[in-house]
């Protein structure tokens, strides 16, 4: 009897708690642990498509009070409508193109994301990929465990990162640290972006065209919307030249992947690095047969140090601001 | 007549060059381009192994004044006996491991190596295998083309390469330039070397145990020689630790081989990024199956311009020295 007085208790106290829906893949729920997951009642979708699990919890769905959700899984006017008490949606994600951040605003529902946790990881990915396209080091690899006692003769020769022109694009947090690596490879380095960054010297090109036709390398740093859907096209791959690469460490569709695939048959373009894709998780037969393309499975953040900051920020958001207090990496 | 006398002339002029004996692989004579290769006369062994060629050419090896060779064909006490006109060895690798550097000091010939050419190359590889190993890309892209639609979420947890202590064995122009990419990636450096360096203020450890207890990832960029032979054993591989992670840009045989796989085996060592081997070209069953290492075919200097630049080099070597002018890139 005092064991279900007891559990009673503790279901009465969850319930007073505030509703945190969470939107992601399988597995999700263990981005909030204690003690975070102990102040929310956590409404976990994860066993069943958001629309069914809405349809079968309605009486608690109009109380949900925030939302956590993963990159991948998107927070549209319709599930806003549906959640007539939000407030706050948290990402776990650096991007938030799957937010739709006009209708947050309009309906006052603030936006928290993972501030600057993934940038060096994404930064340190971006070189990474950029000197394995360039130095074929991926390629080696397979090349050396397939067919034994091959040397360095029996590969084509690779070309130096000194001195490369590296055009970035798109010059928030993870390009800025793209370049300060980059710089300590005696790279040049120049940008595009909205606008003119006052506060550092690298040459600014309004235009990815010309940002391309004045550089070896582009690197991907920019947050995908209207503006840049599909911007890395083939009058932009033409303007980069033929030994040119391309690292897209921001999100896959600010690539058009079809005039890629036709610049490389076309001998058109030199190489690419990429960690994201128009279609995530990767299934696109052409891009696993290019041979001088290094694919990596969206990994920019996947390092156990960025996922123990990740699972941290998103629980200090939640408690932030179901205190009154500041969000701690506020979007919007 | 006038076609065989101009030929006859051309060969008694060719005849009156210097002679320089290639020592290297097949193709190897590539390496002596015009103008330079019209100055000598040049001996090309490739066809035959080397002791034949020396048999069947006692006549012009006798007065073989040079020797080009590459980093893999030994310059031996044995060898420098049969050419007692030998007065310039010049070698297109950066190591000088393959030459018997005293007995060409107590012959008096003078020795020519790679100088810097290689530096920034083999530097900007041991950046790469490093984040390759710490964020499994090598692994990642081979895994995406064998078994489509995989996401990051299939893959173990990576690791954050800002913040690493990163311990340099061998603070010369390579392992100053590894540290200076690294500086802007926010790793911590420290290194070994024969003696403390006076111009740079990173931690200096005498005993390589040492500086491996103190790191998270050893970067091998000391030369090969009696002292360093072996020198990365088990016993410091226990000392960097189970997440520890080794990267050999330098020579293979400065690491224990057997060892590196027995710690491996046992869960003692976190990965590797390996450039050469004890035996190249690499053939080891063993390496091949592990699956956080990632393996590159000795390929830090395989670039496009290191390949032009050293081509230059040895040629500007052999002219200058032909020509009482000081060696560009002297060793001894």
């Amino acid at each position: 009897m005092a064991d279900r007085s007891t559990n009673e208790e503790q279901s009465q106290s969850i319930i007073n708690l505030p509703k945190v829906l969470l939107h992601g893949p399988p597995g999700f729920s263990s981005l909030l642990q204690p003690p975070y997951s102990l102040k929310f009642h956590i409404l976990n979708n994860a066993s069943l498509p958001l629309h069914h699990f809405l349809a079968n919890h309605a009486h608690l769905c109009s109380s949900v009070a925030a939302v956590l959700c993963d990159g991948g899984y998107p927070i549209t006017t319709d599930l806003l409508s549906l959640l007539p008490s939000l407030r706050l949606v948290v990402t776990s994600s650096a991007g938030t193109d799957h937010v739709d951040l006009e209708e947050c605003r309009r309906r006052g529902v603030r936006v928290a994301g993972a501030g600057n946790i993934f940038s060096q990881d994404v930064a340190d990915l971006a070189v990474a990929l950029l000197i394995d396209v360039i130095m074929k080091i991926s390629a080696a690899d397979g090349c050396l465990r397939k067919r034994h006692g091959l040397s360095w003769r029996d590969f084509p020769l690779g070309s130096k990162l000194t001195g490369k022109k590296v055009g970035i694009v798109g010059l928030g947090k993870i390009g800025l640290e793209v370049a300060h690596r980059l710089e300590a490879f005696d790279c040049m380095i120049s940008y595009n972006s909205r606008s003119k960054k006052p506060f550092v010297s690298y040459p600014f090109y309004s235009s990815v065209v010309e940002l391309a036709t004045n550089s070896n390398v582009l690197v991907l740093c920019c947050a995908l919307n209207d503006q840049t859907r599909q911007m890395i096209n083939r009058e932009v791959m033409l303007a980069l030249g033929k030994g040119g690469v391309i690292v897209n460490v921001a999100r896959g569709a600010l690539i058009d992947e079809k005039d890629l695939l036709r610049c490389w048959l076309e001998g058109e373009i030199g190489g690419a690095g990429l960690d994201v894709f128009e279609n995530e998780p990767l299934d696109c037969e052409e891009l696993f047969s290019l041979d001088n393309v290094v694919l990596s499975p969206h990994a920019g953040f996947s390092t156990l140090e960025s996922y123990i900051g990740i699972c941290q920020l998103v629980g200090r958001n939640l408690e932030a601001f179901f205190s009154n207090k500041p969000l701690i990496s506020p979007v919007i």
